[in-house]
């Protein structure tokens, strides 16, 4: 993409009502803008950002068998009548009427949405394992809405629901978004630690909390520090073998948020070994068992013939709040530092001199190799001086700088920047392309 | 996909509310399920469809320079009081109040959000032309939603917006849609055709309707047949060139819906050249030159330093409504028949004797093979009966059957069949992987 086709509106002045570094960044990059109170607009640079994270979380929810549906943004509060939540819910819940005076809600989650669809099609235990997963807009009016995307209202959520006959079963689905959760994290950039959660009225061990490190967590954390180091499942985990000993290998080591912490637990710890830093939430995974199917009357018949009610969990990633957490995880003085996984371009080519004909014909070229190879490039071809081209680089953090200018270039040689370490090569142009994977 | 671990709801009976075919094949072919008046989740199968559909029209929306973006589906009211157009929408837009009973809606359309966009970040001629669109999910409250997905509540549209200088640089714009246009309903496997629409307030010969023809359309429309073989725009067109002849040729023929039909120019088209048919309205083009910029003040200095409201013009698609649309035009008595480029799957791989060893053997070595080769395989691994498997296949409606069973086999064949032809052969194995462009 070149600059002067795209629209990238980066503020010069950091903006004041932004309280936290991602929100002032996200703005600062030109990554959103805000519409309402926690209700943002995402612009190109953004949305590529938004749209890579929806792209890894769905690869790793299809790798561990679960199918993608698509339930809409509104929803009828009959349904949530029949759960009995329409009036448990609260003021976070978006109640509308509409020109019939009927009552709709802003869906907010999508318990009682799926356990209808489910109990409307499915009638035996051969149609399960069953999870289905979708990856849509929700509303919560929250009271007093902040820190940018990290607490919006209208927020990207991908939530999955997972029936199954009893609770065993229950527990092998819940197993494989445990594991497929921390292969999202990963690929993601992030260290997620999976952190016992509350469980709610059921009780149990099924419950937990995915948190990742950044210095400006939102709440203290508390782990042993071999959580940190643990292998994260491979591409090739059979989702349908035995999940357990990697799950038993995630919980067994000390991690607990503050809420659930042991004080005398994390003592017994070697100090050595003690890591007590600042988390940020980032999933959730849950299993309820027949708190909706019961009430909404969604049974199976077992082998026996006899229906039960099914047993369900649901997972949750935050996939905008991911934007966020991802730069609180990731920047330093002068922006964003993206992972090259969710980054809205691999490479941000800088012509040192646009408007001189040797260096705008290098970079037309390495702009047209880099692409033909299947590299994203944003190349900056304005008439910006050199200094703002490269704050405006290492502020939105694409992880590579191609930097082309005439003084090298008359040695056949560009420059090449690594946004996090920042190191900088000068390189013949065949060898930088080929850092890239592109021939000359 | 195998299909056992698939969620392919199947209605054996066809829905008594379902008025028109599409609807009724959506429902019975599992691809939708109603929430409530006009508001529908998508299933497994009709998600795909969606999600072809709405790569294909990206794929064209950026080709023709135009930029993504993603707007919230709740905006704020004072937007709308801006513009004088909160009061006069009428009971199609879904009034809303949050916690602190400030007024919000569901976006029915978003030309005052992006105009508040543009004014926040554009000042200057040089960062024109801009086009920003997103595909995003609006509400418009149908006082009598029917058809399905043709007129829901909730609604997936793609809706562009371009902003220029004055009218000859927002004529080019148009003009860039309007090749976009052309080359994503083709692509769709739609014969679509432009008729001059209603401009509203601003006159002139910039706002057009795309419409496609199937005998089950809604409304009535006219033009000259040679319309309908009109060369389609190349992947290789220049949209930074001169687009005045191709829009020229296919505006230039008679072509009108109903509202614009004009009897004494029809009755001029020589009597073997005149179509009348049914239509379906799939997208819309249209310039309003700078009816929200002025109320809005979303200005731009042009050369002279001169400010100047700026011209724009919007242009949608009617993503959701098209897989209805599509269907319309494409199904027969057995079922949907999906043009290549959205089918859900490519193929649909049927076990004729699933439990046999041999038969199973060769269907998970094809499955693989496929898969490996890129192609999208709907595996039916069941043990339905062989009839049900069939008629199944042909309701989901993908373009090719793969029919594998013991007596062909026994002989290293397998059967294809092509479901909009019905043609049939039995072919070896490896030439009938060489179809797919896979390799045995």
């Amino acid at each position: 993409m070149r600059l002067s086709r795209y629209f990238l509106p980066i503020l010069k002045e950091t903006p004041k009502e932004a309280e936290i570094v991602s929100h002032r960044l996200m703005l600062r990059a030109g990554l959103i803008r805000q519409q309402a109170a926690g209700i943002y607009s995402w612009l190109p640079l953004g949305l590529k950002v938004l749209d890579n994270i929806g792209r890894i979380v769905r690869e790793e929810q299809n790798r561990a068998g679960a199918v993608e549906v698509l339930m809409p943004t509104l929803q009828s509060a009959d349904l949530w009548r029949e759960s009995g939540r329409y009036d448990d819910y609260g003021a976070e819940m978006l109640r509308i009427k509409d020109r019939h005076e009927r009552d709709l809600l802003y869906g907010p989650t999508n318990e009682e949405m799926i356990t209808e669809i489910f109990r409307s099609y499915v009638r035996s235990y051969k149609d399960l394992p069953l999870n289905l997963y979708h990856v849509q807009w929700k509303f919560r009016d929250e009271r007093r809405p902040r820190f940018g995307v990290m607490r919006g209202r209208e927020f990207l959520m991908k939530d999955a629901y997972s029936f199954d006959v009893d609770q065993d079963r229950a527990r092998e689905a819940y197993y494989r978004m445990f594991v497929a959760y921390l292969r999202t994290y990963a690929r993601l950039g992030l260290t997620a630690i999976p952190m016992r959660a509350d469980s709610g009225p059921i009780g149990g061990d099924m419950s937990h909390e995915f948190i990742i490190l950044a210095s400006t967590g939102e709440s203290q954390v508390f782990c042993h520090k071999d959580v940190l180091d643990l292998p994260i499942p491979a591409e090739s985990t059979d989702f349908r073998g035995n999940l357990k000993p990697i799950v038993d290998q995630w919980t067994t080591l000390y991690a607990a948020t503050e809420e659930k912490h042991d004080e005398a637990a994390f003592a017994a710890i070697p100090e050595d070994k003690r890591v007590s830093a600042r988390g940020i939430e980032v999933g959730h995974i849950f299993y309820f068992g027949t708190k909706y199917s019961e009430p909404m009357n969604a049974k199976v018949a077992g082998p026996d013939g006899v229906e039960k009610p099914v047993h369900m969990g649901s997972y949750g990633v935050g996939v905008s709040r991911l934007v966020g957490a991802i730069i609180e995880a990731s920047h330093d003085d002068a922006g964003i530092v993206w992972p090259e996984s969710v980054a809205p371009f691999r490479v941000g080519l800088i012509n040192m001199k646009a408007g001189d004909g040797v260096v705008d014909a290098a970079c037309e070229k390495l702009y047209a190799t880099l692409e033909a190879a299947g590299v994203s490039v944003l190349y900056d071809d304005t008439d910006a001086r050199a200094g703002a081209k490269f704050a405006t680089m290492d502020l939105i953090g694409l992880p590579w700088q191609l930097i082309v200018g005439p003084k090298s270039l008359a040695e056949g040689k560009v420059e090449i920047k690594n946004r996090a370490t920042g190191a900088r090569e000068v390189l013949p142009i065949e060898t930088a392309l080929a850092r890239f994977g592109a021939a000359a």
